[in-house]
């Protein structure tokens, strides 16, 4: 039997693909498990992984096999998206040079080393000079990625976290939020100061009785144990592969809000994972769609499903059976006051879904300009401050509470703040789309049961894969591309009503 | 700069190494952590990894830099040492035909699968057609080393476990045993006769108390948890890399036998690789020295030290604060006689130190019949049955108690067992040249304190890494080869006494 070309790029691409599950594998365990004498040879173990992976995806072989591969023709949708997939991934991996690739390296670790000793003195000057560094390395990497890829510089950047929009796609789309929120917002807080403040939970709420709920609640919300597991780290998120994911949390034994609303949200990223196409494992289209992509799954079960009236009020049943003590804090609407509190604050990760929109829209802003070159490092922090001001109308005390408060930036992460919010409005959009779909959706999410839900989602979205770029994929399960009247609309019910 | 030939082997064999670290620490994870639905990703895993490791050792370039450092002087001992050592790992990853490893691999996993049916079944004939084509394939590989590596052909099998001795040193060692087992264990068990059995203890003893103990003995023991985890596994091990040692066991409520004297165990083989020449990292020349001295620093903690009246008179101590409860259980004297019970028994795993050897010379027997052609696999039981009933005087009741016990032949591993008594032996030897040199020893040992007998070890073991072969490593540690007669007193002193 001859190998086609194709074939030959499938398995090529399925062993660059098991090298990225290892270190997927990897970075979880040195964030769930790794003693911190592990770290440096950890550092190294990902490193070298990461250069085979690379090493395979420039290959002159690859380069003959798309060549050849090109000129035949594809069996079906799925294979010419695949190829296409491979191409872009052969373009990103080829399109910058290599001493350019370890400069960035270089100067991205030893800046996110200074950032953590300049955020901890709230002290932006200390990290000015290797920023100023990062950008500039950065602004060489857009503009050698951009002709390449056929796209700005900018989006250059933003492609590599999520293809298929561009900051002309997103621009308007963040100015009609922030028309939005400037009316909407003094509104939801007038309403919010008219009634009670919520009752806090008061624990102690042992961790291990809210990781049984955590594990039971997301497990009921899908996510199949035999291929899963839920760990504990500082930072909460999820890893893994789609056969074997792992979500993590952290426990406060004073009020199960932030371990239970962020279990769920990881569980909307695994089940993204678990839900992607099987005949394409470790093919560039069956993968996940990028991290927009992602984070709107995430945000369609945390925010959109969980956090709503329907199932607050069966979630309120499960809480006081699990924890009993002072039932009013489990009411419904207690629950409701407690997760759905707006808030003008200076920290991005704290932030309610209706303010957090302006903490992107304020980094999408000045990160444009870093990469421009119209913005300069040292500029940033009034820039910051004055910006923030004039979305929500206020200022940090001080810049680790302002330019400060992020990693991104400083370990040269430019591009990726606007699928936050991408996400969050495409949840809405999703979520909408979903109930037009099934009229008993929130029937069934006021009994606690996210199947609806999940199964929509697992035909429209997870079940695709990387076949479509954000917009085309919003467009095929909503039938329009990103419009952010569903969120405006979902806020103003939520907010509003 | 120019580099030298020898300066790009050793990142070659970094390299290499940090990919086994990877390997490493996805083969604990499996064990420890992995859900079992990321069963078969995983094994893709390590399959990629293993193949890329493979891929640059037989490199060409591989070849032409070995052949123009060998012509160069060494700089030193250590250097002199790696660069034989690269050589030696070249020449057993050339030595066999691609087609035979691949063949091999199948073999293997399509044995192993059968036997775990077989011996549940205790239906040897299932598995024996399997079995016959792993022997063939065996045989094969044997015959393409030995040339390569100027070994006869059951030595080129045992070197890939534990290099620097072979059949014709172990053969007149194991003889020496038999005699003299054939004379103490009558003795023994006359003597363990004459006194009450022990009083056996009845938990229930909480996991997590068990899990804190074994944490604060293998810490005192000198195991750095910066740099360590424990966890639990179904089958005990240690494993992960020297500067982030992961060591696991498993834990019975009934009893804390089991997880202790197990956990000392792994603390000896994690101290060993905490212990190695961190300048020669990740080089051949820095690793652990085989698999039989391995063996030998878990048991020379384990056996040597933690069984032994002094540390058992302070550990009565330990016990008795954490567990309370009946205190005459943790008598000094009750603990020596219910871990140091000797009885003839047809499981390896379940012997106690002076029958255990009599398992390994019964398989060391059988297995170099099985190479050389002189015993066939249908033959296997009966042999097997006969040889276990010249040694010990007993027959197995079934065949999955007889040769289907062990999983090593069936998965392709010969020349494995032996290690186990040698192990054991070396522990002994070592122990003795330590007390000849630290004539305080025992009296540390007496107040829980093991770090003179580890500081020792790091001197005259540990540190020198994988420079000297088995024999040549006991010689410059104890001043003799390996010597079966520090074995045959140290169980003449406990068990005769």
């Amino acid at each position: 039997m001859i190998e086609t070309a194709y074939q030959r790029l499938t398995s090529r691409f399925a062993r660059i693909a098991t090298i990225h599950e290892a270190s997927s594998m990897l970075g979880w365990d040195a964030a769930a498990m790794m003693p911190p004498g592990g770290a440096a040879a950890r550092s190294d173990q990902l490193a070298v992984l990461a250069g085979l992976a690379h090493g395979l995806l420039i290959d002159p072989a690859t380069a003959d096999d798309l060549a050849q591969a090109e000129q035949a023709e594809a069996a079906d949708a799925w294979q010419a998206a695949n190829l296409r997939l491979m191409r872009h991934a052969h373009t990103r991996g080829t399109a910058l040079p290599a001493d350019l690739v370890e400069a960035q390296a270089r100067a991205n670790s030893s800046c996110e080393q200074v950032w953590r000793e300049a955020r901890r003195r709230a002290d932006f000057s200390l990290v000015a000079p290797h920023l100023t560094e990062v950008v500039r390395l950065v602004r060489e990497a857009a503009q050698a990625l951009a002709p390449a890829l056929g796209l700005s510089p900018y989006d250059a950047l933003m492609d590599g976290f999520q293809r298929g929009i561009g900051a002309a796609d997103v621009a308007p789309v963040f100015a009609d939020y922030e028309r939005f929120m400037r009316e909407a917002l003094p509104r939801a807080e007038e309403r919010q100061a008219r009634r009670p403040p919520p009752l806090r939970p008061k624990g102690v709420f042992a961790a291990a009785t809210q990781e049984a709920l955590c594990r039971k609640l997301s497990a009921r919300a899908g996510l199949d144990y035999e291929h899963a597991r839920l760990d504990r780290s500082i930072h909460p998120f999820c890893g893994g592969t789609p056969s074997d994911v792992r979500i993590t949390t952290r426990y406060d034994e004073a009020d199960f809000s932030q371990s239970l609303m962020g279990v769920m949200h990881e569980t909307g990223h695994a089940l993204y994972e678990r839900g992607l196409p099987a005949a394409f494992a470790r093919q560039p289209v069956g993968e996940a769609a990028g991290m927009a992509a992602h984070e709107s799954q995430s945000l369609i079960i945390e925010m959109q499903a969980c956090r709503s009236d329907a199932f607050l009020g069966w979630l309120s049943r499960e809480l006081a059976e699990t924890f009993g003590g002072d039932e009013a804090v489990y009411a419904p609407d207690n629950l409701g006051r407690l997760w759905r509190h707006v808030e003008r604050g200076c920290i991005r990760v704290d932030a309610d879904e209706m303010t957090y929109p302006a903490h992107v829209i304020l980094r999408f802003g000045l990160e444009r300009a870093l990469v421009a070159g119209e913005l300069s490092v040292e500029d940033l922090p009034g820039a910051w401050n004055e910006g923030l001001h004039g979305l929500l109308g206020i200022t940090p005390p001080d810049d680790a509470r302002g330019c400060l408060q992020d990693i991104h930036w400083y370990d040269g992460g430019f591009g990726y703040f606007p699928s936050y919010t991408l996400g969050a409005m495409a949840a809405a959009q999703l979520m909408a789309a979903a109930r037009r779909a099934l009229p008993r959706l929130d029937a069934a999410i006021a009994n606690g049961d996210l199947s609806p839900l999940v199964g929509w989602l697992r035909a429209n979205v997870h079940g695709l894969g990387n076949r479509l770029g954000f917009n085309d994929l919003l467009r095929a399960a909503t039938g329009k591309p990103l419009d952010p009247r569903d969120f405006e609309a979902h806020l103003t019910t939520r907010y509003l009503a």
